[in-house]
């Protein structure tokens, strides 16, 4: 029944290696590792300096990308609570396993500078329909998903309705019951995809890079994971936009374009696997378990 | 649509909480808390101490109970290699984020002790298919999804063949190329359900209590989170049979039984998200968000 896939999957890999004729199918299957090693230039992007966040902890750097066109008003917000240091001495509060990591002003004594206004944005707005790159795959919590400016994302395909998905690593503004937040109290997911947030509670991003620094973080014991009183919280020192960072002390980062022929190549690897590894191929591929490559630019040497 | 839905929800609690009547909407939803704390001992089972196994790290106990029935061999084999105190001084080598921590011989020289046979079992038996309890939502990865024993299923409906499905916290036998393992690599799910591994490799039980002790290891920073030599593996102290260890030095743990109408109610709450907090009902849930619940058993005093 699956027959004819691998040599469509074949003909892909090829067109993104540049390679005049699809691979042998006898030979070693492509890997993901080939791939992007094979990737042209222009199939990568920069993130914006001004939309990239550096959070700083005691074991290293957090690099988070805002989805600034998808919730313009949280990224506003975002922006001005850095810009006025309002992270920096702060600390990660709560780390429940299998869930979230969030850091926020427990004490809640922190005044909000100016320009901070409490938003929902739990969906786009109407323009980023045409933006939305769908995935074949379905899915168990909305109609339709795929990608938004390289973000995991869910559609509705009767009210065009778009929205980020919560996929391992991304980035969100958490709120109380009232459906407002302001994006003072951050969070990122570190287990399962807990989907059944989805629609609930506005993503802000996700994490480029330095995600060990919260997914390895002490678990709290107590209730949802709060740190108790015995349980040192886990300090940040500073949360920075990287526009605001000397250039020489960016960290050099570069995203694989979903819309690039070398991310649907991938995407097929990752559905269809060829490995010798594999006895079962899937077929199939969950929103969340698409990589979403990300790689390190070394700086040149003075 | 869904006007419906809840009454029947409110039926189902006050089914399990022992209530002659539905309790009032409008009153405080009930919570997962709610339904463990009111729920009857019958719905509780403690795991057999012959199918318990201790792996005991630096900073505590993780408790995995082994399934048994599914994947036979495996676990005469596990219980073969621990009996022999094979992973005594072994150490976590591998811990890749979002995905597996991994332990074994990495150098292979220990023997197997006798009675180890390599065995495939990435399905079970025929008459596994009786005990399997369907989940009425749907799956990307397998046509039918439930409960096996107490553990994430898969299932196929036409060949009425079932498996163990990756769930965070599911402890697999890792292998090479060859589809056979033996169970003196093990593995444990740390990241986003890796379902493309299901019907590959054997999953041979799950981690009970003390995951937090496998998620938070440091990342390794070799080619598939392999520790770099710079980077010391985490040390396994000992791994034992719960049956081989005084009963005073056991964990005392319960496992909700997946049959039973609290774990129905506590299904069912998470399905659909009364809370004030929610303002969009996800309506559907993953195989992998349902909660399996257990708890600790005070010990008594002497």
């Amino acid at each position: 029944m699956r027959a004819a896939r691998p040599r469509a999957v074949a003909a892909t890999l090829a067109a993104a290696l540049g390679l005049a004729s699809a691979p042998d199918l006898d030979a070693k299957p492509v890997t993901v590792a080939d791939l992007l090693a094979g990737s042209p230039a222009a199939d990568w992007r920069v993130p914006n300096p001004d939309d990239t966040l550096y959070l700083e902890l005691a074991h290293g750097r957090v690099v988070i990308e805002l989805a600034t066109r998808v919730v313009p008003q949280h990224a506003a917000n975002i922006k001005a609570l850095v810009r006025a240091h309002y992270f920096d001495g702060l600390a990660v509060i709560r780390v429940q396993d299998n869930y979230v990591v969030q850091w926020d002003d427990e004490t809640h004594r922190r005044p909000l500078p100016p320009g901070v206004r409490p938003s929902v944005e739990f969906t786009a707005d109407a323009q980023a329909a045409a933006r939305f790159e769908a995935l074949a795959d379905r899915d168990l919590y909305a109609k339709e998903v795929g990608f938004l400016d390289g973000f995991p994302a869910g559609r509705d395909p009767g009210t065009h309705t778009v929205w980020l998905a919560h996929c391992y690593g991304m980035v969100g503004a958490g709120r109380d019951d009232s459906a407002e937040s302001t994006g003072a109290e951050m969070y990122a997911v570190i287990g399962n995809a807990p989907r059944q947030l989805d629609l609930n509670v506005a993503l802000v991003g996700r994490v480029l890079k330095g995600m060990e620094f919260l997914s390895t973080l002490p678990r709290g014991s107590g209730e949802m994971g709060f740190y108790v009183a015995a349980e040192p919280p886990a300090p940040i020192s500073s949360v920075r936009l990287a526009s605001d960072v000397p250039p020489a002390e960016r960290t050099r980062i570069e995203v694989l374009r979903t819309e690039s022929a070398t991310f649907r190549s991938v995407l097929e690897q990752r559905r269809e696997r060829r490995e010798p590894w594999f006895k079962h191929n899937p077929g199939a591929i969950d929103l969340c378990n698409v990589p979403l490559p990300v790689r390190v630019v070394p700086t040149a040497s003075p």
